[in-house]
């Protein structure tokens, strides 16, 4: 099995020189500008590993890769119009360096691309590889409106919570393994255990992603302790915490939540203090603990050799080893 | 051949039985919303027509056609944003009626539900009939950006503004011949000249709407006079006009494409006065009987009997009618 590393690069080369009309600029130069920022590329890179896994030439699995590096980054210009997103990888978003309207338009012509990318395979894979792709491009829109739909709302449930990042983050994580599988010649039962690999590896990053906010060291990270605080964006943690608060706890965590007010270090602080009273870091170690030994077990369930697994066991062990 | 009537019939009837999940509502329910709005269905009857001239069962073409429908109406959905556009068939566009985000997601998961519903044909004609339809969806995004880029414009060119309507009005309607044709069984070079029928008859489509603006009646085209000329849209009109008036009247011409005023009726009249003097009535007659000619040229070299095409030469013949 390719490392991420080695995937990665394949995958940079690759978008490098991604075929794109000049013309008209305003449609093509916000796709070129969002598709050359730094980035991971882990969903990609997942479908060529998860492809390298069955078939040793993975020619045939690029352009579906490429797909799902296209398919991902519309989400990404759309998702920031939509959350108001002025920065993305340290750089300007498109409707920002551009306007909305070529941001909506350019986000359009990607996922069209992405299709297009997609169907550039062997015709026998197509039509399964398809309808996998197809089905999770849905639920990422839903797991979107989800997410939109429950920063309205007062309270919702963990469950709720849970099912909306797997349709809005781990799913396209899950197809990205499964079809590289599917295309590398597994059988059904093999992608559909690469897919469980996938999304609870997706859900234990989020929840991951949700904890670092706060219990993070800003210098791994890379970001501000308590963004998500003060923007009182809906985590894992602020869903416990709104479920399990009670009385004068409740009331002081609703006022931070509804005040209009500068003080986001006082904020930050005091709802910390909240979560560390209901010991909510230990509860999302827990459910993380819990999607990454599901994740294991479906590696397990391959019946493969170790040493075949061994880049996935190594993400999944980078995600453990990131809390500390 | 099925007649256009049948074939709206036929699409209405599987449009209302359109299998779209129920939650999440901010998602699906404005899918369903602009789907119902009154529409004539042109360019899924298109493809069912083409399909009924080389096939006897159309089954296998009703998925393609919805496809093509929901393709449409996610472009009007998304355009409606770009253009603010406030209400679209007599109804409230949907970003006004909830609100923009959600009608960019909606617009999102419609576009992927069209992909969805085209891949579901058989597997024979897929490839071929989806190539396609993702460069025919590509070229509407660029026709798209190309209007709204030259709506920036001080002035274009006759051929940058056909290759515009070409591209956002024309290359659809084509491709949805082409497609019907290619399942029903057609030759490339059969559905090529269906294409290029379908191409000349969308452009002339464009410009006899452009005409109408100024020059149709009220009571036939359900619309009021001049709102192209008060909106100072770029129409095949304006285009000619900043390309051939001269001295005062340029002068006259940019006075009332510059100023802001509140005299529509004045400005309505003045234009439609130097539109009258270059005689632009009926220089955009002219063009449009030249790709009526072409569209019928098409026709004519399928080599098939009069009778069997007779709906595609009525569709033609209702265009030249409308202008009367």
């Amino acid at each position: 099995m390719l490392t991420q590393k080695e995937c990665c690069k394949i995958i940079e080369e690759k978008l490098h020189i991604l075929d794109l009309p000049s013309i008209p600029s305003n449609l093509y130069d916000p796709i070129r500008y969002i598709l050359q920022l730094n980035a991971k590329r882990l969903r990609p890179s997942l479908l060529l590993m998860a492809n390298s896994l069955f078939s040793d030439d993975i020619q045939s699995a690029i352009n579906p890769a490429l797909a799902i590096e296209v398919f991902h980054n519309f989400t990404l210009m759309h998702d920031d119009i939509m959350d108001n997103s002025l920065i993305r990888r340290n750089q300007q978003t498109v409707h920002v360096k551009w306007n909305e309207n070529i941001a909506i338009l350019s986000g359009d012509a990607m996922l069209i691309k992405a299709y297009e990318l997609f169907t550039r395979q062997n015709a026998g894979n197509l039509l399964k590889t398809l309808t996998v792709f197809m089905s999770t491009a849905l639920r990422v829109c839903e797991g979107q409106q989800l997410d939109m739909d429950y920063e309205k709302s007062k309270q919702i449930s963990t469950e709720d919570y849970l099912l909306m990042i797997s349709y809005k983050t781990a799913v396209l994580i899950a197809a990205s393994l499964k079809i590289g599988a599917l295309i590398g010649g597994a059988s059904d039962q093999q992608a559909d255990l690469l897919f469980e690999f996938g999304k609870n590896l997706g859900i234990a990053f989020q929840l991951q992603d949700d904890l670092m906010d706060i219990y993070g060291d800003p210098e791994v990270t890379g970001k501000a302790i308590g963004n998500d605080i003060v923007a009182n964006k809906k985590t894992i943690l602020l869903v416990l915490a709104l479920s399990m608060a009670k009385g004068e706890q409740l009331e002081n965590l609703l006022f931070w939540l509804n005040s209009a007010h500068n003080e986001n270090e006082k904020k930050i602080e005091a709802v910390r203090e909240i979560y560390n009273k209901l010991t909510l870091r230990q509860a999302t170690q827990d459910l993380i603990l819990n999607y990454f030994t599901n994740a294991r077990n479906s590696l397990t369930q391959l019946n493969l050799a170790f040493n075949d697994l061994k880049p996935l066991h190594d993400l999944l062990n980078k995600l453990i080893l990131r809390e500390k």
